[in-house]
């Protein structure tokens, strides 16, 4: 059995310089694992011809796809197209269809057809075009000595119609690869040593077609567990069998299957149970909410939130009480309390959330420090609240505030408690 | 002058297999190249002995310094240290102060230290540990040949806080490099081959040692000028003198100059006429008060705002006329504009917006497909409101729609309005 590899090539000068987060790499390697072809290496390399010329040599060697994002806008600094030009012995010419695409796009947003555009429709003569329906570069696709080389824009909207429109299917016909399959575990409140101390002894005993890895983040440790083989069917079943043994050895730790994230798993449980749940943000400023109302059909379970930002908003909305904020200030057990409470019943949900805390960098005292962070849960038995200790960096905080807000109607919700 | 070079090794399958976008490196990238070290290459690998061994091979023909992430995790899949050790022709052995370190942290956390754990603080002997004080693996820095090799963990505020406390600065000591200046201008509502016609004689005029990179996103085009010297003095000078002919020639489309978001160049404005605003969203869910209360300090203009998810929150907390709802609907101008101004009244602010619409994937009629929008601005001197009609992707909905809603204020404070 051979597997199919891919390299991905990203060419600019902006990812090296930290001024742009290559996300396109991560959505490649994800859609081409599911039609079996496996990433052996992602480089990103510089707007320099000799640059991509060496990049393009060396993934030669190792992948027979290789599969370039960037370097085709219309300006200076854009050299991927007569580099694969020059690399494939080969001229440019106007490609009739993409001198169309481009002017029609033009015309829809109401601008007139540059020179530099034009030019756009200038492509290599042994290349096929990929047509590019969102914006004014085409890709391109070349085929050299069994393998295939793709050019394509590093908008990522353009990049990804075109992968899922032409590319992928292309490729899986071209080298029918074998299966690829993933499972992913995601697991809470045990750190990944401990973990691989209960799973070590299972780990070891795994076929040598099927690989275990840890990945931890924020929030937990994901487990992946991957598998390749002929027979996808046969695979699926293999897999499924060893994550049941690995669901046997930390059954409380787990809260989802696959690439669920927490607010999802937790949106389903809030479906199944028939509950409602509403948000009381101050230092969290929406971002719960957001969090929610990031899941396709959460407003069966989410009803809406406040943001209490300003005191006047807490007490004239919220309804929290003036002498509680006198007394133990925002930032504090009886405030988040009465947040939780007032927006469970001003919203009419089963649950309601609440936090107040100070998320930096700025605005601590001696007393509360920044990072100093109350969270609370509201349901029909009552209220509970719960103080956190966190550092000065506030995206950090929010973050860290939101899962622990997430996490603390999980565990009041019994989806998975600590064993 | 000679540039000083890095090359960037990430090791790990699960950023191959697109589990983990790689967002390390651009972190890297920008915080070396503010001590003047150019980022030459990145390079993800995956987690087998000869390819990282291969990837070092490579590096070190065009690069003064490698930078790997990942691989020194307790499990199996964690081969980083090893292969080093062999590397560099060394072997492990116990350094107490990594000992030290991984027993109390795992002390503060209320867990016993395991033998994995233990494990990872047996370092290759020819290096000096680079101390991790937020977690369990040490980094490691070799000089071999005039190249300085440095392994850190794949965990972002591990790696950030390494790379900041001791990395950089040792990097810095060590190579003495030349100064790197960039300046990033941004500008809104003009295409990138627009831009690039408009630039086009001043940026063939620029000198050898100064580049400009066009960076189109979601939000407009950043301009990126980089200039290279031995003296950061004279070189910041001259890049003023062509930021300030770059500015003259596009005037009215810049809104920010340096790595600013929309919402942070809003936030500044708002603060300067001493205005404030509050938000009242449906389709966007809470993620344009996350947008604002992203900005530290944003609380001196930011006050509050509501999440009316439901439509009983739309009437209940905002007011919103059940005719309006039953005659319109809520995803229409009507019930757009009631929410933008009642928030306004509501919360007592200058400025109100709100969002209403369709983010999807599913939920649409043929009268109101998924992808249809509306927002609305109000001041004191009334409100106006715009539809938006995208596509079927929900966050692609909701970040386009908050992006529309912060340009709406900005066009609307006149911040930068179209030639």
């Amino acid at each position: 059995m051979k597997t199919v590899l891919a390299e991905i090539i990203t060419i600019g000068d902006e990812i090296l310089y930290g001024q742009i987060v290559d996300t396109n790499s991560a959505w490649m390697g994800t859609e081409l694992a599911k039609i079996g072809i496996r990433v052996k290496q992602i480089t990103s390399v510089s707007d320099e011809a000799g640059h991509i010329v060496e990049a393009l040599d060396s993934a030669k060697t190792r992948a027979d796809i290789i599969l370039m994002t960037g370097g085709l806008g219309p300006t200076k600094d854009d050299l991927t197209k007569d580099v694969l030009a020059d690399y494939f012995h080969t001229e440019l010419k106007l490609d009739e269809q993409s001198l169309a695409d481009v002017t029609t796009l033009f015309k829809n947003r109401g601008f007139e057809l540059t020179e530099l555009n034009r030019q756009q429709a200038f492509l290599p003569a042994s290349c096929k075009p990929v047509r590019n329906v969102l914006g004014t570069a085409p890709g391109m696709w070349f085929e050299d000595a069994g393998k295939v080389y793709v050019s394509m824009p590093g908008v990522p909207y353009e990049m990804k119609r075109m992968m899922t429109d032409i590319v992928l299917p292309q490729l899986k016909a071209y080298f029918n690869p074998p299966s690829i399959i993933h499972k992913v575990i995601q697991t809470v409140g045990i750190p990944e040593s401990m973990l691989a101390e209960r799973l070590d002894e299972w780990e070891t005993s795994l076929p040598p077609h099927i690989k275990l890895a840890y990945l931890p983040h924020l929030g937990g440790v994901r487990l992946r567990l991957t598998g390749i083989a002929e027979q996808a069917g046969q695979l699926e079943k293999e897999l499924e069998t060893e994550v049941n043994k690995l669901s046997a050895l930390v059954p409380k730790h787990i809260f989802a299957y696959g690439e669920v994230p927490l607010e999802e798993a937790l949106g389903q449980l809030l479906k199944e149970r028939s509950l409602t749940i509403s948000v009381a943000e101050s230092c969290t400023g929406g971002y719960i909410a957001h969090r929610f109302t990031s899941v396709p059909g959460s407003s069966a379970y989410f009803l809406g939130g406040v943001v209490a930002y300003d005191n006047k908003v807490k007490m004239q909305v919220l309804g929290v009480k003036p002498e509680t904020l006198q007394q133990h200030g925002a930032v504090s057990e009886a405030t988040v309390l009465e947040m939780a409470q007032n927006i469970r019943h001003k919203l009419g949900t089963d649950i309601g959330v609440a936090t107040s805390g100070i998320a930096g960098p700025d605005g601590g005292t001696p007393d509360k420090p920044v990072g100093t962070i109350w969270i609370a849960y509201a349901d029909q038995h009552g209220a509970k609240a719960k103080l956190l200790q966190y550092n000065k960096n506030r995206q950090l905080n929010i973050e860290y505030t939101a899962l622990a807000v997430l996490n603390l109607v999980r565990q009041s919700l019994n989806i998975a408690v600590d064993e």
